[in-house]
């Protein structure tokens, strides 16, 4: 298995990018596209744990539209074989001083792009 | 790509459950060998950013050997191609009532056999 083939992590890292301009605009049509339209599709956020697809695009439809912006930090794509990745990144938020926060997203690839088959994002206090 | 192609599903399967087995009895050496050696592999944890196998390690040298038991629930293993998988549970501990911790791992598999990759813990308050 190949780590970090550079076509196939070159993909992934614009995948990653588009995912993230789509985030800190709300940009739900784009957000929907990458995640993977799939019953197996899970994705644990701040609050919330979502099983499948629908409950994904249910907690999208609701979500505020404001105070999105974040600054990344550690941002790290690896790709292993050419199918399959992983992003993870600290983000910040201006309104919340003291705390990070960690999304981990693992990447997969079909025949219609890469897609998120699984995300986890949580927020904690800033590790000393 | 197949999705929960059956062989390669059983194989992730028994490998998150020595993992787990392995977790709630602090067999460090077991943890050890089932994340991938790399630099690339990244774990956070429930008040942690741990970036490489190095400060893995380091981390689950350190970690307290007690209070480790827990409840899995909403277990979900689901296998992309032969190669990747994502394993994501629930999971509860007497000792924190009203909370629900999440963890999510993306397996890959290796010469040597199935390795997590990637791995995220978090806890909070269980949702309503």
């Amino acid at each position: 298995m190949e780590i970090d083939h550079p076509e196939t992590l070159a993909e992934v890292e614009a995948a990653f990018a588009r995912y993230e301009a789509a985030l800190v605009s709300n940009d739900i049509a784009v957000l929907d596209e990458l995640f993977l339209a799939a019953p197996t599709t899970i994705r644990y956020g701040g609050s919330e744990n979502l099983y499948g697809i629908a409950a994904i695009r249910a907690f999208r439809a609701a979500r505020p539209a404001s105070g999105l912006a974040r600054r990344l930090a550690r941002t790290v794509i690896t790709s292993y074989g050419r199918d399959a990745a992983v992003a993870a990144t600290l983000f910040y938020r201006d309104g919340a001083p003291g705390r990070v926060g960690r999304q981990m997203q693992t990447w997969v690839r079909t025949p219609g792009g890469w897609r998120v088959a699984a995300a986890h994002v949580s927020i904690i206090d800033e590790p000393a």
